[in-house]
């Protein structure tokens, strides 16, 4: 079976560059987000409205590796892929390509567990979690 | 009578400089809102506490002019002064040095209203009021 | 003659809500300037290029009134005009609306002047002074 | 051996925070930036002598687990430990604490390699490396 993922467009801001020139390490994790988001609207889920039934999904870990810089103005493709979705938690990778020519230039994962607002575990909706897996 | 004014040491982060090598523009108002918390601090308020009692100090307008470019791990002084306080009001007026030389590097002002959760116009605390005007 | 603007559209980012559940009243300038980034590629100049042709446009001042909170997930549009061009100076005025509805929540405005990497004013080029005023 | 480290302190800034109430997952890479550059500086590198020296310390590989929400305002700490101190390379570790009873919320780690301003592997200079190794 062929691995599903989405691919989301996203251009380097100017204040994402820092004085080296190039995009600032922590900012690709705003990207992940954006990214993540775009990957659920895509499969039809709003995360507001998961927020406004009381799911929140809380980050537990995540890590980058940076192959080759990016730059303003740098139109980029984040490559969502669903790594691994469970009763409560879930898993991203991401590949971060340069659009013109896609080379990559980063990879990343992000582990999350979905919390009510008093930060507890919560069980991922059913239907939820049934769009999310195929 | 002399103008009273809090001053908030800041060092510049990397992470707020733009590849052309000075601080990015908006972080202004980050640093703003810093030396707004330690302004509020300083006095004895707590603006954490604020929002716990469902005050909320939305801004309403901001401007900042930029006289010279501040740079990664100047030492900065964000002189702030409480211009004005209403009934539901506050104005802040702050000038931002480099403190070696305490030469001046921009002036801006924020102008907010207090609001509850519902983001409608609440009264200032009496007691809040009262120290913050003094 | 009518005034020309550009409509660009930014999807405000968790990163950019702040725990009053809105936009951080500091990322408003970051629109901007990705605003000012699509205005000038839609008229045919990459500001990239101008960077590598030793242009460099600093923010001299801004300002921003907030009319109504934006928030995670909301589409907006950020109207940009060119307000003013003069031989080394630039003035931007933005307003941003909710897409839906196209309801008005913020405006300002951004006055810059171009600079040599040295920081010292240089006039902009002729061609490019001539596209932007049209 | 005691392993030696260097303590940071950091205020949560409001800016910092996001509409889950907590502070945005991504922002713990700027702390962690912050405490690199306080560890330099203790041991009496100033890293922007090094860039001045055409000395840049790319980010080649990071991590973060959470363990616990910090939240606006919150005085943390972050512990730094040089890790690793290779000929072109180095690795930090680093161990989050909310500074009141110093409870752990988060740890991560950062590999980064010195370049040269055109991005290629740059040897550390000896005396850097002798001062980061003790």
């Amino acid at each position: 079976m062929a691995e599903e993922f989405f691919d989301c467009e996203i251009r380097v801001r100017y204040a994402e560059t820092d004085q080296m020139g190039v995009s600032y390490y922590g900012n690709y994790f705003t990207w992940f987000e954006v990214a993540r988001t775009e990957h659920f609207r895509d499969k039809g889920v709003i995360y507001t409205e998961l927020e406004e039934q009381g799911y929140f999904l809380t980050v537990v870990n995540v890590d980058c590796t940076y192959l080759a810089p990016t730059r303003y103005d740098d139109l980029i493709v984040i490559r969502t892929v669903i790594d691994f979705i469970g009763k409560t938690s879930l898993k991203f990778t991401y590949e971060v390509f340069l659009k013109e020519g896609m080379r990559k230039v980063a990879e990343g994962s992000s582990s999350h567990v979905f919390v009510n607002s008093e930060m507890k575990p919560k069980r991922i909706p059913e239907e939820v979690c049934q769009i999310l897996s195929h």
